[in-house]
């Protein structure tokens, strides 16, 4: 399958986060996309996309404040 | 902002799943991505981008095995 070819498919070649947001936005966070390591990327990555601009900011997996985003996301699940 | 505005934004302006694939696939995960409930969709969503095909499948937020695959992503990262 040629680069363009597993480009097309979404997979990344490399990894996309160069800097990760300290500040904690999670009120900001419209959706959150987990990136586990992998042959392209050894770090596991974290995107978050901002409710009004849409705009893309990397998350550090480590952060606590990160964690309780995504854990308060998985929990908000169970409240029907 | 118009509507095809808020659309090209990356805004759903509805749920994006209809059904949740009930076999743990975790080892075919590629990617996640959360969905907290919003003003358009009262349900958590939870999309995994599969490794091979590139497909998008919808898992179910409460489903312990996708508990797993969450946690599992997020405690990896601090293996280095």
């Amino acid at each position: 399958i040629s680069l363009r070819g597993l480009k097309s498919l979404g997979v990344e070649l490399h990894c996309r986060c160069i800097q990760t947001e300290s500040k904690p936005i999670g009120r900001h966070i419209e959706k959150v996309e987990l990136i586990p390591a992998n042959s392209h990327c050894e770090e596991t990555e974290i995107i978050a996309t901002l409710k009004k601009t849409g705009k893309e900011v990397c998350l550090d997996p480590e952060a606590p404040w990160v964690k309780k985003v995504i854990q308060r996301i998985m929990s908000s699940s169970s409240r029907r």
